[in-house]
């Protein structure tokens, strides 16, 4: 009996895209965004070298994609911990856990989306762009919201407050997905719930 | 008249460790720590890509010098934030603005220090144990200090205040040094302090 040969594997169109995401994002997650290649990205999803340019131009249209996805995501688990929460307290304290639970889970993703690499990209990816906004949106309307309940004072701009609250749930995450913190999980959204309690009394 | 053969510079020996450490930086600077090698830094120094082993064995040896000397230059930074301080509120602030300003102005340094090349090798290399260690403990008695002066309720643990600082400022950092935050230093600094503020009330 013989076996057949060896073949490389046949994606349909939205497949191929899919595996090449996927075979991107576990790149990145083992050595960074430096690390990615079209065409190491094409030798792990089994196809030829000229594949992935089928659906992406170059590596930044493959970042993009990444991102864009990130940020379709992070407004998915944004959303949800806001519609599961009992109060405005635990809708306010929800956004936060939300938020950083997206990033250890999504360290790739994360990294792609607020890494140094697409910052200064800004105006050339204009579908990455409305989710950035949107994204970045969402959290002034969660201040303005908090501060309308009470539960923020509202002595600051909110867009000061939004910044704030990012950068520490951004400075957290990074620092546990670089090894700097040694938390779990449940320990960093511990963090963040003892840090919005005591926001919420200040 | 001829002129004499150009000739590759010549070092004594600290002065050549010194030159190899900036052109490190510089090359950390433009690419990030990925584009950091030896050999390059050997010849940015112009010098023979075998001198940099007479200073450091390997590329992170090399990391471990530059993360070493952040950390003494960030204490050196926050030491003098404290002593100009003219009150106890300002002491607390000035060490946040102070912190912000090491990481944007000693961006390479910063990248080293807090990156994740260098945070999987705790217990490899002494020397920087001991000052990341101390650094730390200078945050942590810089919280313990502003609640036995009243600045902060004091109604969490200190090294979980400490942690939401830390996550603070260095999201803060990481933010604008990544191009996602558009804040000159003037900016990042009045909104550690807006930051401060809101905290040393609640």
């Amino acid at each position: 009996m013989r076996r057949a040969p060896k073949k490389k594997p046949t994606y349909h169109h939205g497949d191929l895209r899919r595996a090449l995401l996927d075979a991107a994002l576990a790149l990145v997650g083992e050595g960074g965004i430096d690390a990615l290649t079209l065409r190491e990205a094409a030798r792990r999803a089994g196809v030829s070298h000229n594949a992935p340019y089928r659906h992406f131009a170059d590596k930044e249209a493959l970042l993009v994609a990444i991102a864009t996805e990130g940020f379709e995501r992070l407004a998915d688990a944004l959303a949800a911990a806001e519609s599961e929460a009992p109060d405005d307290f635990e809708r306010f304290v929800g956004g936060g856990e939300a938020y950083v639970t997206f990033a250890l889970e999504n360290a790739a993703h994360y990294r792609v989306m607020f890494g140094p690499t697409l910052a200064n990209k800004i105006g050339q990816h204009p579908d990455l762009d409305v989710v950035g906004m949107r994204a970045f949106k969402g959290l002034l309307d969660h201040v303005e919201r908090a501060e309308a309940r009470g539960l923020l004072p509202g002595d600051r701009p909110a867009d000061a407050v939004a910044m704030t609250m990012w950068a520490y749930v951004h400075g957290l995450a990074m620092l546990v997905l670089d090894g700097h913190l040694p938390l779990d999980p449940d320990a960093a959204r511990a963090l963040v719930r003892g840090t919005a309690t005591t926001m919420t009394r200040a």
